[in-house]
């Protein structure tokens, strides 16, 4: 999916809702634990109750890598319902990967052409040669790790680097990178008050946003200083949308704080 | 598995030799591809005829996740065949993960746990909380991503974050971090004069050091630098290794170039 149709997607619905698919199976209705595939049976009724109120959805790899095989096939078919049922939706792989040359383009083709998702998140710590394999992927976008919203992110992102905070330098730097027109950043909503500085260094660039809700990021303090022309914000929520509730009503109650999100939004676009 | 467990291996065995089990299809030998599953067959038989000149084997998970389901089903069979058959072998899932606290707990458990590796390789920058939760488990090992062996090591590792090099500031802060006994950090051999500085500052750990052959980093310098009274270096070798025959008498050529260095390793240790 290129950029534009990521815009106009976020214009149709009024929405740049990005809804995190973190399954946890002792968090998910009991009553799915019977189900064959109970992972794949909880996405596809929360995907089903949602699409029309998000522009993306992200499955964090974690959740799916610790049921081995059986996650990674939950994570398979996750995707491939996705793009078959609705492909006008974002899909983001939370994976946080990064290595060396060689190996990154493993990564990138695991995620960009066997999996089929149109952007994966990816840490800077390796540099250059270990992000731009994941660039060449024409209308793929890898989202880099810059400032994110965990309290760790002050042990190194927030230190000076030569004159500069690492966080800034690593935004800087990458846009020198090849193909960095498809470059996002992950960037924490409990930073909100950082975002200024940080549309100083990529005015352009679309931001992915976690830590709105159960971290206790603010959606006015991150649109009014993040915003752009393009919107350029996706807000994720996981657990605040997705354990909403966890009983059979889960995918509704799901929707409704999907909504509830979504309407806030529509008035922050509105206002635009 | 503890330190002193592999320190005894190492004496043992006169080797510190860590082999990357890196299968790429389009480069092991032709007639493994009708096998079943021909990454597992590769692994088992460099497996069989390496485990003696070895201490460690260190699946990189990108070559296997570029397989999807059937990718991790092999990575489960190879780690499996491992811990069933050559239980001393120290195991290390190279998959340079992190992430914020409750999602690195997911990884942590699904490399320690569920597949039972003794070590997974974790990047630094989203600090302290990303990284504790994989310290938390009794006997098995972090190895932090310190000074990379590539090229964009330069465009952030080597940096000077509040005085000092960022790498520098990576290793001296985790070292703070609760249960950072289970620490141990990747060094490349192509940064072997780096080597005496780190020594300063994390004189006891381990260090995984990649990049030795392939690479261009030499053995003898990381040695010189590097080695302290427990040896503390685990040398990585991969592609050198494992693809040193495409032929049906790759796994004994494999076993050939492992013990090439193996007794390089050897006379160091004599040294000692």
């Amino acid at each position: 999916m290129n950029t534009q149709e990521l815009v106009d997607q976020i214009h149709q619905k009024k929405s740049f809702l990005c809804i995190g698919l973190d399954v946890d199976l002792d968090k998910i209705p009991e009553h799915l634990l019977q189900d064959e595939d109970p992972i794949f049976s909880f996405n596809k009724q929360i995907i089903d109750a949602t699409h029309h109120l998000a522009v993306a959805f992200k499955p964090n790899t974690a959740f799916y890598e610790a049921h081995g095989v059986t996650g990674w096939r939950a994570l398979e078919k996750t995707i491939h319902y996705l793009n078959e049922n609705y492909p006008e939706i974002f899909t983001i792989a939370d994976a946080k990967r990064g290595d060396i040359g060689n190996t990154s383009s493993m990564y990138a083709k695991a995620f960009f052409e066997d999996l089929a998702f149109d952007a994966v998140t990816v840490a800077p710590y390796m540099g250059k040669d270990s992000v731009e394999p994941f660039l060449a992927f024409e209308n793929k976008h890898t989202i880099l790790l810059g400032l994110t919203s965990n309290k760790g992110a002050f042990d190194f992102q927030t230190k000076i680097l030569e004159q500069e905070q690492l966080y800034k330098q690593v935004l800087k730097t990458s846009t020198t990178w090849h193909n960095s027109q498809n470059l996002m950043y992950v960037v924490g909503a409990t930073k909100a008050t950082y975002l200024k500085q940080i549309r100083a260094l990529v005015p352009d660039s679309f931001l992915l946003v976690p830590g709105v809700g159960a971290q206790g990021g603010n959606l006015q303090d991150v649109c009014s200083y993040g915003i752009n022309a393009n919107v350029g914000l996706l807000i994720n929520s996981s657990r605040g949308i997705i354990y909403a509730s966890s009983g059979r009503n889960f995918a509704e109650t799901a929707a409704k704080a999907a909504q509830d999100l979504q309407g806030q939004m529509q008035l922050i676009l509105d206002a635009m």
